[in-house]
């Protein structure tokens, strides 16, 4: 057993949470990373657990007893939550072989009361605690006010940025059109009102934007939408710009955020969609007590969202060849200086963000750099920090995943290149995960085809080897929105996130991003985006569907092993290759373009592939 | 509106059915094909909807009203039925476009009620159609007896064949040590006894086979299973001699068939498994209003009897190289013998039956064989009989899906042979079909891998040229039972049949047969058995299964495209040919064994091909 960590202040903040919940005589309270609008990133004034107890990941949760507490993380966090989070204070506990529920269960005692905040969770995961707790004699008290927000003296106030227009020209629909169709599919469901809390189906349905949480153009809001095609908006009046009002046009009137609650509170006998996958238990609880009816339907705003128009596609396309422009800059300048011996992960970073940022266009990036070096390129969710810098040594792999958000478009891209000269090993690898990244790119498949259905085409050749990689193929990607994005994936079934049931929709955008993961070693990963595109095929008796690639950047020839592609698959690369050199090279300065000519060259072909 | 045909039987069947409602104060009911053990194929006695309406398919529901009746069939039955049901007396209904509930809602008035037999029918079935009645004010009632039977003056007896002991040599594992896993599970969910109502179940439980249904080795019989091991079988006393009195041991009470509701009486206070999936309404209701407790489980039978042990998979292979040795007798045949022009698919169902035959072991067919001329092969369900007979013609495709049931297994094959030249269109479907076949043959997938996964592999190469088969890839198979059997399938996850979700497991076999099907021209499908087994790869670094293919019987090759097969296609076939003739050449005369050297050598290469 350990001792807290002397001089560190998680010890007294832990006390003083535990003596606010005595003073409200609570005896326990579950503290995640969430916000109002179950986010999957949340802002400062949202990160009660790091705060609390030093860890620094995207997902987990903490649950604080009397006389123990504990932090639940997923395998991706195991080892970085035991560097962040003091044993001593805190159990770790996995998830989800266990659970909070479980934890509590176990640990909790007949007559206690443990707290949670039903802004920050979900109904039915409260649903589920509540019976845990039952099932000990214990029980589940939703607060008035945070306790954690009493005793954090320096906490953020949420972000007070404007909010600002996403024109027409870049949306390709109006805000009226889509609140028209959104009050078309209330009044076919019967229903009066549709709760929208999901900060990307708001910033989607009013055509704005907003720079309130990091890498997501979203603004901190609730909304409602009525099937008479009206809307409110409940956001802070000082983000809402005059012009921003105009845009929003007299049938949207907008509130306080803060009075979002006794709004809800007046939908007395009106039939309400709310989701229960994105709408906080509080919601649920406040339109339960207004007497409202409660109908639970996927916010209507998420499958027109993922499903781009022709003008969103086209401005994506667009960010694309100028983001290819910008790594592929990139990868000429690693080539040229990471065999110098000088380079680490945190400058190849930096680097990769100002030849974004030379674009001139650039609003943020889609997500922290993944710049991973050796044995760092293994943790599929890497994200380097001055603790963990490491250089870019000779004879190791490197691994960069990034992305761009543009007004037009959103990227992600993911490209593996070898330091020097690469194994054997490293060169079959990384050829399989091309086949697999490939198979997928030019599958085809009928209308109605769903993403669980198509996995299996990126993973078919490492399984062939008895190796696998564990994360999804694909996610979901918005325009100029969140870089994850519902309601489609390509993975697994049983891998645990939605969305795999999902069928696929011309105009849906997928990131394609096989690879592989030798712990301790390398990582490999390849990730272009692709649209769902339908497919015009002579004599076809379905109506077929396929992908169109839309990122552009060359793709490491030496680390490929041409003796293992068919030929079809050199076709594909050498193709692949011609469109990356015709849509970057355009205004291209002469070296860079010479690089780029080389590194697009058709591959070296054996002789079995020739003849194929 | 037609007028019911003159002469038919079935006008004064449904009258004489009506007449003896209104007498029971009932106003509609509801006949589905189904036995009191949920069966996919039921016995004569229990051919009620045949009886009443004259359809002949294998599944189906009709629902008489005082004014209207209706016959539910799905897409396999469109044309069928509309052959053999008299539209003046039936509306025809499609599902699952439509359903039971949904016509009864729509067409029956308040204050009606409408009989089911509780005997014939799910428990989650019965609560839908309540709940469907009662929104019309309507009512569901279940009956003590079946008024079908009431009107049926030659309704057939339930067989009475005996049953006969499965030897724990063919079994593998004896039936004490079956009950005793069955009753460890009991013990382990806290539960007293298990309500065992499938047949197979029954049949692998207790080491029995019967002759009670076509196809299938089994016998009329319910079980209840004991945490003590201990079991009560419920089946008519005539059926079990001595011998099989002496197999089944003296922890085995054998009660009358028709002392099994009874008995379901005297389990008040008992925690009772029963599985949904196959346990009729009638036995949740006698279990309620006996005072048990109902844990809804899945049969704990299901999932052994699919994993088969090493005794059941040697049978299976013996089985089927048995089987193979017929089939090829039969090709042989075909070949010589249909270019003659006098053939007929009867005739040629009936040649293949006399080879299985002459191997003198055959129990029964495991289906009625599909033997299926031109037009035919298109409907993949299709059944020859009499009316549709159809010539065996030169310049068509034929398509033989047939299987044997043997004491140490169950066979199931499908090939497809042209008669004269194949056209390029059948040679390239037949092609992408074969591709199909070995892409799912050789594939390996890490343990927990589902059906749905891997059915796309069969699919792929159809789908680029888009075109699909509209049924699954692959279904599960039995040792000495059922063809079809769960809870395994490879298939689409929204193909609406159940197991796609299901994780195979080593020792489970199914079967792979993808197919194209060209209404009005020509149907392809090359259909295997495979086994699941462990993969030992060099450097695995996941648990990984594969397939052994154990079926033999050469593969057309005449209908291969050699251009559309890579080299590993090509090395796939020539080395299972190979494995065809070195099983099934032994003991071969000396004309069938030339025969099948020719058609089981090399394919004819592609320079491509020869060079990969």
């Amino acid at each position: 057993m350990s001792s807290p960590v002397p001089g560190s202040p998680y010890a007294e903040r832990l006390a003083r949470l535990r003596a606010e919940l005595a003073a409200r005589r609570l005896d326990g309270f579950v503290v995640p990373i969430s916000d109002e609008h179950m986010s999957e990133y949340v802002g400062d004034y949202a990160q009660r657990m790091a705060w609390l107890t030093g860890f620094g990941g995207s997902a987990g949760t903490a649950a604080v007893l009397p006389e123990k507490a504990a932090v639940f993380v997923d395998g991706r966090y195991t080892v970085q939550v035991r560097d962040q989070v003091d044993g001593a204070l805190y159990d770790y506990v996995g998830v989800p072989q266990s659970s909070v529920a479980e934890w509590l269960g176990a640990h909790v005692s007949a007559g206690q009361k443990v707290g949670y905040d039903p802004w920050l969770h979900g109904i039915d995961w409260a649903r589920g605690l509540e019976a845990a707790l039952a099932a000990k004699g214990a029980s589940l008290v939703a607060v008035d006010a945070n306790p954690v927000d009493a005793v954090w003296d320096d906490q953020p106030a949420p972000s007070d940025a404007p909010v600002s227009i996403h024109d027409v020209e870049l949306a390709g629909q109006a805000a009226a059109d889509k609140r028209a169709v959104i009050a078309d599919w209330l009044k076919t469901n019967d229903l009066d009102t549709t709760v929208m809390t999901a900060l990307d189906s708001i910033a989607w349905t009013f055509n704005i934007r907003g720079e309130d949480v990091s890498h997501t153009p979203v603004g901190l809001s609730f909304a409602l939408l009525h099937a008479d095609a009206t809307a409110d908006l409940f956001i802070a009046p000082e983000k809402v710009t005059a012009e921003v009002r105009a845009h929003l046009g007299n049938s949207v009137r907008i509130h306080d955020r803060s009075a979002f609650e006794a709004a809800l509170a007046d939908l007395k006998g009106k039939k309400v969609a709310v989701d229960p996958d994105r709408a906080v238990a509080a919601i649920f609880t406040a339109l339960g007590a207004a007497g409202a009816t409660i109908a639970r339907r996927r916010d209507p705003a998420v499958l027109p969202k993922a499903i781009k128009n022709a003008t969103e596609l086209d401005g994506t396309r667009a960010a694309h060849v100028r983001d290819g422009v910008a790594v592929s800059r990139f990868l000429k300048w690693m080539e040229e200086t990471a065999p110098l011996g000088k380079l680490d992960e945190l400058g190849a970073a930096a680097k990769l963000r100002e030849f974004r940022e030379a674009g001139g266009v650039l609003k943020d990036l889609s997500f922290d750099t993944i710049s991973a070096a050796g044995p760092n390129g293994a943790l599929p969710h890497y994200k380097v920090d001055e603790t963990t810098n490491r250089a870019i040594e000779t004879g190791t792999l490197y691994l960069v995943d990034s992305g761009g958000q543009y007004t037009d478009g959103t990227t992600d891209i993911t490209r593996t290149i070898a330091i020097g000269t690469p194994t054997a090993e490293m060169c079959r690898r990384f050829t399989q995960v091309l086949k697999g990244h490939i198979a997928l790119a030019t599958a085809r498949f009928p209308k109605g085809t769903r993403g669980s259905q198509l996995d299996i085409l990126a993973r078919q050749y490492l399984w062939a080897d008895g190796v696998d990689y564990a994360h999804g193929t694909g996610h979901g990607v918005g325009a100029y929105l969140a870089v994850h994005e519902g309601p489609q994936r390509i993975a697994k079934p049983a891998g645990g996130q939605a969305g795999t049931e999902e069928p696929l929709h011309a105009g849906m955008i997928l990131s394609n991003e096989p690879g592989y993961y030798k712990a301790g070693h390398f990582g490999i990963r390849i990730e272009n985006l692709v649209v769902v595109v339908p497919q015009n095929i002579a004599g076809a008796e379905e109506e077929m569907l396929g992908f169109e690639t839309i990122t552009f950047a060359p793709i490491a020839q030496n680390l490929i092993d041409a003796a293992l592609l068919s030929g079809a698959e050199a076709d594909w690369l050498d193709s692949y290759h011609a469109a990356v050199f015709e849509k970057l090279s355009p205004g291209m300065d002469e070296a860079t373009r010479a690089w780029l000519a080389a590194a697009c060259a058709p591959i070296d072909r054996e002789p079995a592939a020739i003849a194929a």
